[in-house]
């Protein structure tokens, strides 16, 4: 079945129920907002719609809801081919950019097994998961900065870490992915003032997939007693395609069961808030691991009331990430995968991995049911480059 | 002496040799680029320079050099009265903007005297400094949408701490300020590429004061172990004036004996990295502290050069802060000034704080040594207001 004159099936996984937005250079060289169609992109500002994702996420979610209507039309309706057909570009003859502005990034830590893994290997002998992890949402800043599109190579990056007693300085030996799960928030709130969990799809646009790039011997000799900094800052990888929230329309289910009961402002009984999202992590096109999205402890609408119950802001362009999406049996870092690189991971190809190679590329995807078969987020890719000289 | 045909005498705190940049609400209601001299504006984009700081700031160091030579001699040169006095609006006419748009925030923890407190305080019986504290420049990134101007009020925020063996939410009970100093980057670098210690000025615009207003309960239930969140984030003030490093060519310092050496690309022997800011904190009008900056145990250099040793880039717009400036005898926060609240601190009216009541005004100001007197930095003062109902 194909609602589109394009003949896209609608099963196909970036069909016409899905029409993730993205920033693109077009043939002509000019750079507009553009919507994916199957292995097509849709120029979106020729149509009138806004120049940039940056106007877009910007207007709200009325514009939103009626931007996603046009889009629909043009594509279903056989009365605009003439119109539409000639901005409808191969996907190949684009180039991708950075799909908008990043403001403020922020990362959570919101997979209990993620969470309870790092603490088995890092603070052996004691409770898993730090005293807070249960009550508060744990997250932190990150730099906005070094945010950049998939298909970017990561240079490895250089940094103090302890080697037994000494203090050393040079290229990162302990090189690693975090698969994550991230939300773009389009309406700005006012200072002084939450978001309360209801109001998540007024300020929430959408989704990317996020790579978390991490240099674990940089971060373990950094992070006590002011959190990861020089080990996460120098690159932070996200997806080319913004999914909008209304294509995920069919993937909310109800969240963990929480012990002990969360305070008011993160109570959502009664709210569908986890995303059934399956994720992929593959190295050099070997599978490593399907982590499970709908599993996290704490949802997307609990961190962004989390974070702003302090009455801090967020604006449009902000970006949060989940944290590692570890599932049972599903692991989303090399640091769980090889137990902190005691136990070498084989890929496919028969070569083993305790951290990343030079040379070695990562890639996450994911999908997610839509209403004729399951809808792709756009993956998030990263090759690694050797240190500077 | 004035060498200005405005009057103002050399030896004023914003004397012709200071000149620090601002953004304003002129009369006429335009937003410009504005220089301060003594208790005036000079509209500077009205003569012809950018329209913002924002866009001075990225057209580097030459530029900012050309600029302050011109700013200088409109000033100075009779000739130009009749050309630039209508430019010339008393300070009290105009509205005062946060100076720049800021990117990346970063706040670091470089005072030895403030770190060894909190160490003694929240670790008793451990060494009061981290194991890596003097090899590494400690530094967390903070949030940059809730970077406020000077003057602007401050809601207490609310949170969760913990009440004994019980976890509660409501508003802080323990709000706190920190005396800060930090940087502003004009020239972006290279993702990828890292800023040596000698390339600090071609980079770095100038300065300003900074409040990092803190929670101490929220903070210390939620930072382990990724850092200051919630307990940072609801509110960051800074000056509305940014000072041009030219400006502070007099207060260059050698910076204090290192043991252990730092790595080579922090090694700064032979460069007078540190800045003689004499700072000074009053609560209502009375004096509580005045801190010294030049004992700081890492320099702004070697701040930058450590948030770039990573291959992370920095924008035109980042502020990084240089962390609590506490000296001898001399303490930068009311968790050290009260030995976190056990030791109240008597005001000058009589009453008594362990921490800060709603209502309390907070300001900071700094002089630095000029050519011909002690030059002022722009204050950054604050009041709290209660909670939101």
């Amino acid at each position: 079945v194909s609602r589109t004159w394009l003949g896209v099936p609608d099963d196909d996984p970036y069909g016409v129920d899905n029409l993730p937005y993205g920033r693109a250079v077009l043939p002509d060289e000019s750079t507009h907002l553009v919507v994916r169609i199957g292995h097509h992109v849709l120029d979106v500002t020729a149509l009138g719609q806004p120049a940039s994702l940056d106007e877009l996420l910007a207007s709200g979610p009325e514009e939103w809801a009626r931007g996603r209507r046009a889009v629909t039309r043009w594509l279903t309706d056989e009365r605009f081919v003439g119109e539409v057909e000639r901005h409808v570009h191969p996907i190949d003859d684009v180039q991708l950019l950075l799909p908008f502005t990043v403001a403020d990034y922020v990362d959570f830590y919101a997979s209990e097994q993620h969470a309870s893994n790092v603490g088995r290997m890092f603070r052996p002998g004691a409770e898993p998961l730090p005293a807070n992890w249960k009550h508060v949402p744990i997250g932190y800043h990150g730099r906005a900065g070094t945010v950049i599109v998939s298909g970017t190579d990561v240079r490895r990056p250089c940094g103090q870490y302890r080697d037994g007693e000494q203090v050393r300085f040079g290229p990162t030996r302990r090189l690693d992915f975090e698969a994550e799960v991230a939300f773009v928030v389009g309406t700005a709130s006012r200072l002084g003032s939450g978001v309360a969990l209801t109001a998540f799809a007024e300020h929430v646009f959408g989704v990317v997939l996020l790579d978390d790039w991490s240099a674990r011997d940089i971060q373990s000799w950094e992070y006590v007693p002011l959190g990861p900094f020089l080990g996460k800052s120098f690159a932070t990888s996200i997806s080319p395609w913004v999914t909008p929230l209304p294509a995920l329309d069919a993937a909310w289910r109800p969240p963990p069961a929480r012990d002990p009961q969360p305070l008011p402002y993160l109570d959502d009984a009664g709210i569908d808030g986890a995303l059934d999202l399956e994720l992929e992590v593959r190295i050099n096109g070997h599978v490593v691991s399907r982590p499970a999205f709908a599993a996290m402890y704490w949802t997307a609408a609990q961190q962004l009331a989390h974070l702003t119950v302090n009455g801090a802001s967020v604006r449009t362009g902000d970006l949060y990430a989940s944290g590692t999406v570890s599932s049972d049996g599903a692991l989303g870092s090399l640091l769980e995968l090889s137990w902190n690189g005691t136990r070498p991971v084989r890929l496919a190809d028969g070569t083993d991995r305790t951290f990343l190679e030079d040379g070695d590329e990562v890639t996450i995807t994911a999908t997610a049911p839509g209403p004729a078969g399951r809808l792709a987020l756009g993956e998030v890719t990263g090759r690694i480059r050797a240190a500077a000289g």
